[in-house]
């Protein structure tokens, strides 16, 4: 990501996770370290970004967003931790680092997931800015909706069923629709909930992000297939290793390519209704698709 | 429990977690299947029991407090199946039956407790009875400190670190303080908030729930030194074997069977100002304090 705005909002996540989480030093450590270990200092924060950007795109201010913003980002930290531990996905390197359970064994990584999941909530009702009650209550409901077995979850459950299995791309897409896609969906929604955004703009949004999260997660999946360990900061073709399907599998490289910029074509003309004040979230959608080049 | 009354509490407790959970039958099937395994259907539901008889004395209803109720059962289901984890306790058997890990594997088993600390949270926000949104919210942010880091999963934390080593009886208490004593005393709070009660009546509960979740505890320990694998449900001297430290190794059974009869005590005294209002409530005392004979 080179463009200057998008990184500003970015160290404000950075920020505001460094806030909201217990510090290292507060008892018990060892927890607050394995919290920070994954949730602070690396990512592209998308899902905080979507949060900021879809609060300003309905004239909220991306302060009045910054907790739940961060609130998503430890979501994500923690759904990452549980799939990388040895019962599900068993992955050794995250973000160019060793995993949660690498560094602290799989018990402490375990408590530290249910932490970071526990936290996220805590943020959304103990750090709400003055008069925003309302649109938190609604906002949580989101998220906590986005993070249960009809979203995150039920797509990790499809996900370890369908480990060594054939899938169609209809079966598929409905792993990932529900894997990291209503995490991605409920980012934008959150974002427009609490800036006092319309059901038209929260329809806009969720459009937006559904669109988004699809062409993410194709995105994903070549750069898993091409990328190098060292740019990708994780072991590379483990999809393969484990026989996990994936949009190249199933289309081939070039027509995967092709899914991913329909999918973000859809996604800038969800965006039409908000006019210039969309250009961040026009910018992010171009640079998910540049990634996979 | 022999109490026709609790009986009858237990039983909306049962009801209320069949309506609150998604059904069985609702995809991803397996998840919820592996959800229920747990919260339904079994254990003694003295958080839950806990909640509604707080609610009641101070004038609320029990209906009020029911979703809440049912939120510290799942909570506490979902503490049980990550604790009996392999990275974790490594237990085979809980209240009688394998382990959820036993029975659904340790990817779903992960996942079964996040879906239910999840489903607690959803149970909070989104089956809040007309008019008590305001309780549900106050509510919710004791329940989520009670298992947050400075709660019951700093007290995991604690006693994973303990494991092998010789506590003392400070560091012991420290322990379940955080690990168990957090969300019992959270139990009470919960319902006092729901049913309107005041600072001096919250103040009440909390002193009447730490006292009785060290004597719960204390009792526990004693019940795992003593009892048969068949009456306590779980592999019996399972403390022992993995050296946990416990009350009655560190005092004695005597001594600790004094200790909890003390706190019982102090839990009798806390319930003073409510009167008769508060019979359940000492009858549940007086049963955790025999259950241990």
């Amino acid at each position: 990501m080179v463009l200057t705005e998008l990184e500003f909002y970015k160290e404000q996540i950075e920020a505001g996770l460094d806030r909201f989480l217990p510090s290292a030093s507060t008892a018990p450590a060892l927890i607050h370290e394995a919290m920070r270990y994954s949730a602070c200092g690396g990512g592209k924060r998308l899902r905080g970004l979507l949060t900021l950007l879809a609060c300003q795109v309905v004239d909220g201010s991306w302060q009045a967003a910054l907790p739940a913003a961060c609130a998503l980002e430890m979501v994500h930290a923690y759904s990452l931790i549980h799939d990388d531990l040895p019962c599900m996905d068993d992955d050794e390197l995250r973000r160019g680092k060793p995993t949660n359970h690498r560094v602290y064994g799989e018990g402490i990584a375990l408590l530290a997931g249910d932490a970071l999941l526990t936290q996220a909530v805590e943020t959304m009702i103990c750090f709400v800015p003055t008069g925003l009650e309302k649109n938190y209550w609604q906002a949580l409901q989101e998220l906590i909706k986005a993070c249960n077995t009809q979203g995150m979850i039920g797509g990790q459950v499809l996900d370890l069923s369908a480990e060594g299995k054939q899938l169609t791309l209809a079966e598929l897409q409905a792993i990932h629709r529900w894997k990291t896609g209503a995490l991605i969906r409920a980012a934008l929604r959150i974002g427009g909930i609490i800036g006092g955004g319309d059901e038209e703009a929260l329809r806009a949004l969720s459009a937006y992000g559904e669109a988004f999260g699809l062409a993410f997660q194709i995105t994903d999946d070549l750069l898993d297939l091409e990328a190098e360990t060292a740019v990708l900061g994780k072991t590379t073709g483990s999809d393969l290793r484990k026989q996990k399907a994936t949009y190249p599998a199933l289309l081939g490289v070039e027509e995967a390519r092709r899914h991913a910029g329909l999918e973000i074509e859809k996604a800038r003309c969800a965006l039409e209704a908000f006019g210039e004040k969309a250009r961040l979230l026009r910018e992010l959608a171009e640079y998910v698709l540049q990634r996979s080049y």
